[in-house]
């Protein structure tokens, strides 16, 4: 991971590999994996703070991103993952305050968008890879500490006299805990509202018995047996994993971009940057050789098997544009290839999703698109002749806000679906794209399911697959004219409407975090009560104490 | 409704009746009302705006929700609706935006929560009372007024060649349709999102037979069939409906509190303002007289019966706090009388639950808890000997954040469960308030219905039922600490945190509104692209033209 200064921030990449981490060591010892914190104070992101007692920034967050998504593809031999801490005493003091302090809304927003994603990807590891994730809490362990622990399957707490866990954002800080704190509390471990109420307002947090009676943790050790305890636990959890013990892993290597002042541009994928139409413009080329139809030949290809660099390159391409590209309201995506060998390639995903490399693989594909729905910038698929909008491709037009599809007799452009768009490829609000686009008309799901035929634009509209289907004639003014009105409205209206009309249908508590929970936490961290210059947030570790507006809203 | 002014805005009552009514219509023929929307452009609540093309402020919408109240229990007869417009070519061009450009973002956020409570009051009277609602759009309908049409069963909109149903807040003003039409028209209608999202931008709206085809409407009628179209559907919606048709009504007399500087004081319940500690007292006095006990003697009873009675009172004094009182951050709810005169009135409730009357008291109870729900302050039930938290009315300590409960060996104190906390007062989330606390327990729930008796402190913390008992000599200290160390804390991040912990589980639509889509238009509604000197809100109707920060967050 780099960090190129530019302009008032550092300029982010996303890219890790255990050997060079700065905050975390990862170990090995057969079926466990244990993940120990020790964040370096001195190497934050931005040199303006220190990450003192283990807070972190959003660099110690990309390394525990690359550290599970690792530990799935190179190591299926683990089950189950520990999470603790190389300090005495402390487990994690949350999130830095300072450097929360010293940020900028945007940066605060993308800063809890991505944590939040890394605590999601922490339970999907759990629900669908047979990963249990054991939080051994051997000190003290604050906000964002513990909100850590909360995306954990188990939580085991020190009893030492003094360790507790804590939600101090509200009474120190005048912020949520807003990485899912608040609603894991009463969904996830199901503690009574009233207790969480009282919990989320006192700084010093509960310890002992009390926290294992209300919930907040699943057990507390004295010191002297803290550890033999975690590791019986740990392999307790391990045995009782249903994760395949097969191996070896495959290596996921660098992805290397080439980065240019305007562009990104991946074996697979490019992002080119259009600064004053506001626009970016993202490319998804399909398989160009030929592809592995077996486990074994997957195995070998390792991370060159198409469906895994693309979608690991989409995912650091949209990453890379959420935090460096602020200006860039809209993107463009567009595919290129043949739709054939994108639908043979679903065909082997499909045949062997139960092989452990297959399965992470999907799930890695259905993770991204997750993103893509999560990214706070317009999405306009555009369907061209050429194109291969086919099976797990077509997710990106179903994950569009808008798609435009040419309709030009002389040059023929279609669609198709696959098994891919069926299932496996579930949103946060636990449906499929499909599903979700067809709230008012479920039969016609698989109905198109079944219609193992390519859609042509007149069919593809008819079949409510793509928005408009504009003709050669009109095309390029329709498809120029929509994407300048675009960029001629309020940004931050868009992010709201897009952030309502792409979850209708059920909720879960994914969506409960990305919506209510995170949605509040962005009016907080507007609000002068917190970030104004007596605001709590601002008036934190300093001799001031914060004044507040005493007006409910 | 009265208006008097104080400091810098109008203090506003809530009450009012149709011979008082400004702005609406209300005619009856036979099964079929007609509420005919005629807004006097010169009687808003300020003098600073016109309420131009039926647009709305505040005191519109009071007059709207007094009259679906009002035909609920004053007009059993009714089993249709009918929502149109007395202006020629104008349905309703939505919330005004002077008076938004002009309001504080209390006051907008405020404005916002009862409009949606309104809409949802439609809702719950179409789904509980068999009351079917028809907007029969005769001319333009833009913003709230297609919200205001989205909140009814069906909609027909008049095919003149102009007009046209349309959401133009984010395109002309920088913001949300907050009052649940984005929420709306992808959950209740099912429009699918990409087509939701280009409705959602374009100023003009959709019209004719797209607007159909896109299930933004039910049907388009030309100008000369209209009249006819709307009376012939809504005799059908009638005939469809079950409402019983027997009546004679109830009517609902005014309230007439007594209004203090401090106090407000009705029949059964005060409510006493402690500027000093930021705190608000409200009592709820049980029943201190014989109550009916057949449908009989309680249609004889009317608004007299005490649940009828109470209730209304607390609505009223709710809506009173929340918008005249924002400085009070804290409500203490006590209560008074005998328990088993609560108990004796929730059994009569649910022996007489299908009468069309007791049916809906039991829905205005089950509303007026909800709008506690709602009500962003902090509540803290002290359940104290002389008490009757029982049945409907440990409803209050349950929608409370949390309860104390005093437990003196001197003084017998207890509360008691009724078969209305195991049903009929669900909350927006979809399930009961005790269903709601025990998520982590839900056999707990029935076991704890099963148990006909009353609980002691002891037995009710041990139920859960309570969040603290501290006994005799605590109890001052810790009520007092609990209290005051609640007003210190920023009163942004409690209403954050108790729009989190009050609705754990289950989403639905009304969840949805409230939680996603509300917070989300609370964000913008605090964002300078929205309310900056060069915002769209702020720009609108002026010859500047906004200017936006165009980073995306």
């Amino acid at each position: 991971m780099g960090t190129v200064t530019k302009a008032a921030q550092p300029y982010v990449a996303f890219e890790t590999s255990p050997e060079q981490y700065r905050h975390w060591k990862l170990s090995f010892e057969g079926p466990i994996a244990t993940l120990s914190m020790d964040v370096q104070e001195d190497a934050g992101l931005s040199p303006d703070y220190r990450l003192k007692l283990n807070s972190y920034d959003l660099g110690v967050d990309i390394e525990l991103a690359d550290a599970i998504q690792r530990i799935r593809f190179e190591h299926p031999e683990v089950r189950t993952v520990v999470i603790t801490s190389l300090k005495e005493r402390v487990f994690c003091a949350g999130a830095n305050i300072f450097m929360l302090r010293g940020s900028s809304h945007a940066w605060k927003v993308n800063f809890c968008k991505f944590t939040n994603e890394t605590r999601l990807a922490i339970e999907d590891a759990s629900q669908h890879s047979g990963l249990k994730f054991l939080a051994a809490l051997n000190g003290i362990c604050a906000g964002g500490g513990y909100e850590l622990a909360l995306a954990c399957d188990e939580i085991l707490l020190v009893d030492d006299g003094n360790s507790a866990v804590s939600l101090p954002e509200t009474p120190l800080l005048g912020v949520l805990p807003g990485t899912g704190g608040l609603t894991r509390v009463v969904d996830k471990r199901r503690v009574r509202r009233d207790l969480a109420d009282f919990f989320g307002t006192v700084a010093e947090g509960v310890k002992g018995r009390r926290a294992v009676e209300w919930r907040l943790v699943d057990a507390t050790y004295p010191t002297s047996q803290f550890k033999e305890r975690v590791t019986r636990r740990a392999a307790e959890l391990a045995s009782a994993s249903d994760r395949p013990a097969s191996g070896p892993g495959i290596k996921l290597g660098p992805l290397a971009p080439a980065v240019t002042e305007d562009a990104l541009r991946y074996s697979s994928v490019s992002l080119e940057i259009d600064r004053d139409k506001r626009v970016a413009n993202l490319t998804v080329r399909g398989p160009e050789t030929r592809q592995p139809t077996t486990p074994d030949e997957i195995v070998q290809a390792g991370d060159r098997f198409w469906p895994l660099r693309a979608f690991r390159e989409i995912d650091d391409a949209l990453l890379r544009l959420r935090l460096n590209e602020p200006l860039i309201g809209t993107v463009i995506v567009r595919t290129q290839g043949d739709p054939a060998q994108v639908l043979a390639i679903d065909e082997t995903l499909l045949a062997h999703q139960n092989h452990w490399l297959v399965r992470e693989i999907i799930h890695l594909v259905k993770r991204t698109l997750k993103r893509m729905d999560l990214t706070s910038r317009s999405f306009f698929a555009l369907i061209e002749p050429g194109s291969c909008f086919a099976g797990t491709l077509f997710e990106l037009a179903l994950a569009a806000d808008r798609a435009y599809m040419l309709d030009d007799p002389e040059r023929p452009n279609n669609i198709a679906l696959s098994g891919m768009n069926g299932g496996p490829l579930k949103m946060s609000n636990g449906i499929t794209r499909l599903e979700t686009r067809f709230l008012g008309d479920p039969e016609r799901v698989s109905e198109l399911l079944e219609e193992a035929k390519p859609f042509d634009p007149q069919e593809a509209l008819e079949a409510g697959l793509v928005s408009f289907a504009p003709d050669e004639l009109d095309w390029d003014d329709e498809v120029r004219l929509a994407v300048e009105s675009r960029a001629a409205l309020s940004p931050d209206a868009l992010t709201g409407m897009e952030a309502n009309l792409r979850f209708p249908g059920p909720e879960t508590m994914e969506t409960k975090i990305f919506g209510r929970l995170t949605a509040w936490q962005n009016w907080i961290f507007q609000r002068p009560n917190a970030v104004g210059d007596k605001g709590a947030l601002t008036a934190y570790g300093s001799q001031a104490r914060p004044e507040f507006d005493f007006n409910r809203t």
